[in-house]
């Protein structure tokens, strides 16, 4: 085995899966040795694919043929309308670029684009080992707990300032936020966006979970940076459809020239997404009076679920920001740190493997979000619990009327009595 | 325009949208001008997907799980018992890879190994960009008319003696072939096979098109060479699906260590392949009588046609091997290369286009199979016909009768009318 790691590739000698996915299969491991865990380490959406997409999926079933290799015409028409109605950015079906899921696009623009990539910390799982795979210029600037781990006008200016590049940089944000559910507001990217123009930065907006953002107020960069800002997005998230694997890129004219390429090496990799999954996705984005509802429901459950464990948390003496949208918590123990050292944890994966062993919760460590080793976060996703119940609990209470007491207590059980059992072993 | 390609990798500046996909789109575009175009340039079955295959389709329309990163595991299962039943091969369900298409697991498996990379010429489209893109070391090995386009063990020793490599090689073998209809005889896989060892030589099987032998005969040259052999197939050929995009690798033990790093790079890609259309693969993997009948009529037909294609071809003067498989035949016009140069036609682009542009006949170059750009050879797809009808017709027919007279002739007419066409614009 020594020798034929020298038959690959010295950039994956040493790759691993992706965190994510390994978390997800350790949890699977342990439930199948009749273990109770609680499964609050992988991402997925807890809410099912609202109806009418699933049943637009079963309409389109026989549908076969290689679709064009930037998507269907219809789908990116719907994508495209999707971003100036929601997010009030000119977009054209012509610049929409579809991919089997939108990691797969930030890849192919990481093989196309030959500039310093920056990234902030912590950050999605996928960022950095991708830029590794390809063997990228990329950059961690750290963000601290005291600006809600935002990145700071400042730090971009001084990062620019010592690292000259001939070439522009690429700046990668996702907001609401994996891991810590948190958000920009539009005073905060109206601040990013002066520091980008000025210093030749263009942006990649990760808004995977903009539909998810918990009050339906989010804001995207590309409404006030139109023409530096890539805007990423998909079915995964807000539609419940991560397994279907669909996700978006959206250019504005000034960037056509990445989409291009990218599309090159679309038609010589993946070829073009699922074509039923296509026609599928043209009934989510569209959008309709049925999808709204289901967001808004959605939207209210996590509300309610992540502000109350948070509390739990905090409660707890595990320090939480309260989160704005998607599903995640990002939760510090660096108080702790004297008292879990003597239990012979040290690090944020030493932490998180000593919680799925002894309490069967799985969160995964802040390591895996681009964080030193030592520092002891985590990442929880408060997604277990099943999300058809709830959304069906939740429709028979008006919208306007906030969900009763004890409402996330009866249908998200497994999230809050997980945030208790964490806080009980921290005691 | 000219300043932005520097902010590109040098390896995407100058490439180009796949052929096959690039004519599909020309052919629309001159099609809507209201020109009547046939169809002979993109691969794609023009059978529909069997109806026992869409349905499981329709059932599974509601899955939402991200799926393991190697895929379904009664997909993997279905598939190492495919290979297992129908080439007498020994897979695993834990040697299966499940990709978005077996061109993008070619893909993944150039991202992750580092040898030199040998494939024939003529051969399909992506290889050679693929190899490019990721700046691989891929060396081309002519083939020739006289022997019928297939790699001699003596090609090969020949290539191994004059380019010695510390690392392993790797053959990627496509047969039935694109772009020739060809394929190997078990003889022919055996004396390869010898000379694969002895050179430490590993062998990419692109077995796609397998199950479309015209005579049901396909055999595998992992039956020969198990230890070094990755077979890859799919759904998109033998079960008209090419735009449902699922592929897949099957790997012995010896060459796992192959796909390990491959799943960790998909990982941090395309995560696993959409699940619903996963659930629909395992019933065609599975197999039934249904399918097998739907195969048996399909090979029949394309027979048929092969033959009756073939035999115009001839008769007009164009060097064309009758096919063995598939849905491909390689044009030889090379004898015609004085006539045609005084209509200024010198390479096999101009030649194609031409064809486009003044017969409507969509075929495509030589040259896009990595074949000499003078060279005056094309490929043609014989597949311009309505799949689903000729089907229905062929199943009132018994299969161990022969088609009747003028079946092809009425079920696939626009493919023997390019023939004629092209052989009438030739004189």
């Amino acid at each position: 085995m020594h020798q034929k790691l020298s038959y690959l590739k010295s950039s994956v000698q040493h790759l691993e899966e992706s965190p994510t996915l390994r978390i997800n299969q350790q949890s699977k491991e342990l439930a199948a040795q009749g273990k109770h865990i609680y499964k609050l380490g992988l991402g997925q959406s807890p809410f099912p694919v609202p109806d009418s997409v699933v049943n637009t999926l079963r309409l389109y079933a026989a549908e076969k043929d290689y679709l064009h290799v930037q998507g269907l015409p219809a789908l990116r028409d719907a994508v495209a309308n999707f971003h100036r109605r929601k997010d009030g950015v000119d977009i054209v079906a012509d610049n929409v670029l579809i991919g089997p899921g939108s990691k797969e696009l930030l890849f192919l623009l990481q093989v196309v684009f030959d500039g310093p990539i920056l990234i902030p910390s912590p950050s999605w799982v996928s960022y950095l080992p991708q830029a590794k795979i390809l063997g990228n210029e990329i950059h961690v600037i750290h963000t601290s707990a005291k600006n809600k781990y935002r990145i700071q006008p400042k730090d971009l200016i001084q990062f620019c300032n010592h690292h000259k590049s001939k070439k522009p940089y690429f700046l990668i944000l996702n907001y609401p936020g994996n891991p810590d559910g948190l958000t920009y507001t539009a005073e905060e990217l109206m601040a990013l966006t002066e520091v980008c123009r000025t210093h030749h930065i263009y942006v990649l907006s990760d808004e995977i979970y903009g539909q998810l953002h918990h009050l339906g107020m989010h804001a995207s960069i590309a409404k006030f940076y139109p023409e530096g800002t890539i805007i990423s997005s998909g079915l995964s998230k807000w539609c419940g459809a991560g397994g279907w694997r669909l996700g978006c890129f959206s250019f504005p004219q000034e960037l056509k020239w990445l989409l291009q390429p990218m599309a090159a090496v679309a038609s010589e990799t993946y070829t073009s997404v699922s074509a039923p999954i296509q026609y599928a996705a043209v009934t989510a984005f569209k959008g309709s009076s049925e999808i709204e509802h289901y967001l808004s429901h959605a939207r209210r459950i996590l509300q309610n679920l992540g502000q109350k464990t948070t509390d739990i948390l905090n409660t707890g003496g595990i320090k939480v920001n309260k989160p704005e949208g998607g599903f995640y918590l990002w939760l510090d123990f660096e108080q702790h740190s004297e008292k879990l050292s003597k239990r012979n944890i040290n690090t944020s994966t030493q932490l998180c493997e000593t919680l799925l062993q002894k309490c069967g919760i799985a969160i995964l460590p802040g390591a895996d979000f681009n964080r030193p080793p030592q520092e002891l976060t985590a990442r929880l996703s408060y997604v277990d619990f099943d999300g058809a119940t709830a959304l069906t609990a939740s429709e028979s209470i008006p919208l306007h009327e906030p969900l009763p007491e004890l409402f996330v207590e009866r249908y998200c059980a497994n999230v809050l009595e997980a945030a208790l059992a964490l806080t009980n072993w921290l005691k």
